[in-house]
């Protein structure tokens, strides 16, 4: 099977996973009969291109790391935009990964729309569509035959949509509690360690995984788009981030760390959702959590997700130091899943 | 889709899994247009028949759990003993339950041969057909177009075997460590409260999680069958038992794990694998961990595993206070994996 694949973003995460796919191309060719030509790519800066006889992957990431314009590259047209782009590029299946817009989670929620009416694949590492328009985007995928995918939003590419959905079949999820967000995970347990919360903010910063405005992270709000995602999804809630109960960790100070770690405990900021007879329930609040506990266990950038569920009981799913490449690899699992799903 | 299933070893988790089955039975019609009918249970003590107008599965369980023989119920044919009952039971799944045999994994290997070879697909919740003949049972069921399945064999329904399968795509297991064994977990947790190993142990004993001879459990072994079968399916490893670096608990004392906690450590019984040049090296032993790792943050009979790929980095799977309940969901999740995979 041959796939044509478009970019639409080719950011950090996009790159991480071009380069996964050409460290990988005959990998995939041999283990799931699966070849791909790439046929558009969209970027904010450097251009949007389409190619009719595919686009060189790794001449694409040079030229955009090096500053250049795609429009450059052998054989590109350039379509000046990304909705002419998904319009005109011919493609099988799109990758969106456009930054996140915490407020309405535009325009990955147009270019997702656009592509699924085309009956275009789409997979997408940005959470913003999952938690303003699940119900519209799935719905139009199935009407269009169209796989839509989006294992990265929550935890990287730690199985947590794939695994409820393909190892947990004929249970329930009732309810679910996680760790979710690396900026304040990395502030609150920097401050553990007795530094104070500009340093770690800083620190978070300087490492890239905070950005320049922390107020998303900080206030919650990241977080509460995530448990959005997760009620969406798997428990066939409707909400949206608005409807989240949040608390974020402005004026936690270094002594309430240290008088929770006095007592065995420590303070995570925990994203919960609960089956109610009201619907879902979804909260975000800084909490005093067994430090031996799993959500407590989580430190630094790593994430951790706890599911009650009917049949199977409480499970817990950890993912440890995540990087770009975990994202980047959440782009794969899906590619593959769904090369798996439309073979069989 | 209607599929005939025979129970081969009908204990307290396949009587826990026939309960769920009546439960959801109208759920998995509606659901996964899954019907079914029970052919043939083989049991030890409780008599072995066939029935061709199909088995009532609740009188089945209750006759069992009377003390009474399964013959007596209505249209029983006594086929007398487990392979004549594979042979003529016209079945198209058979759930192999029988106890562990920790020396050589039969009869279960021989019940599982049986059946593939007649094409009828296999779900199992006994480790030691993994530990002892994977690559030859799974040859089989692939020369025969059987599908074969296992997941409750390491951590009862929590998935790990369908999770790499399904959800970690074109990633490759490095290794794993995991805390595998309740019994010897609850042991060296209930000594951490000060217990000694004789009350916990009488206490495991009591709450029926561990056998009146532990010695399997104490001395590593069920953790170390475990381990191999790690090795084998994910690990693509031709391992046994034998071949684990096995230590067991025997000896730890009270202050060990108190001297441990000072340091913020616990001491807990770890399976290891480890990719390395001359294959896969396994070991069993008891070992300090951070106590608020995830492996530290594993207390009573809760297990988890932790596994370093090569794509997804580290993650980690944690199971809560496991019943029998969770293994039998494990069959549930085996039986709908094998209904959905034949279906596309």
């Amino acid at each position: 099977m041959h796939l044509r694949l478009a970019f639409i973003g080719f950011g950090n995460v996009a790159r991480a996973f071009a380069r996964i796919l050409h460290l990988r191309e005959s990998k995939l060719a041999e283990r799931y009969d699966l070849r791909f030509s790439i046929t558009a790519i969209a970027t904010a800066r450097h251009g949007c291109i389409i190619s009719k006889d595919g686009i060189e992957l790794l001449k694409a990431v040079a030229c955009v790391e090096s500053g250049g314009s795609l429009t450059e590259l052998r054989d590109a047209i350039d379509v000046r935009d990304s909705a002419t782009l998904i319009e005109r590029c011919n493609a099988d299946l799109v990758f969106e990964t456009t930054p996140l817009n915490p407020d309405n989670g535009e325009p990955a929620i147009t270019h997702i729309r656009s592509a699924l009416t085309r009956g275009i694949h789409v997979v997408t590492a940005n959470k913003g569509p999952i938690a303003f328009a699940y119900r519209e985007l799935e719905s139009l995928a199935s009407l269009h035959g169209a796989a839509f995918r989006f294992e990265g939003i929550v935890m990287d590419g730690t199985p947590i949509f794939n695994l409820v959905d393909s190892c947990l079949p004929g249970a329930r999820v009732l309810g679910f509690s996680g760790v979710l967000n690396s900026t304040t995970n990395l502030i609150l347990t920097g401050m553990e360690a007795g530094q104070s919360f500009e340093e770690c903010l800083a620190d978070a910063q300087r490492r890239g995984i905070a950005e320049a405005d922390a107020a998303n992270d900080i206030d919650g709000w990241d977080a509460a788009v995530k448990a959005v995602a997760l009620a969406n999804v798997l428990m066939d809630s409707d909400s949206r981030p608005a409807d989240v109960d949040r608390k974020g960790i402005r004026g936690i100070k270094v002594e309430d760390l240290k008088s929770a770690a006095t007592a065995g405990m420590a303070l995570r900021l925990v994203a919960r959702g609960k089956q109610t007879t009201n619907g879902v329930k979804l909260t975000v609040a800084p909490e005093e959590v067994s430090a031996s506990s799993v959500l407590g266990s989580v430190r630094g950038t790593s994430n951790a997700l706890v599911l009650e569920t009917d049949l199977m009981g409480e499970i817990a799913i950890v993912e440890t130091d995540p990087g770009v490449e975990q994202t980047a690899y959440a782009l794969l699992s899906d590619l593959i899943r769904i090369r798996v799903r439309r073979d069989s």
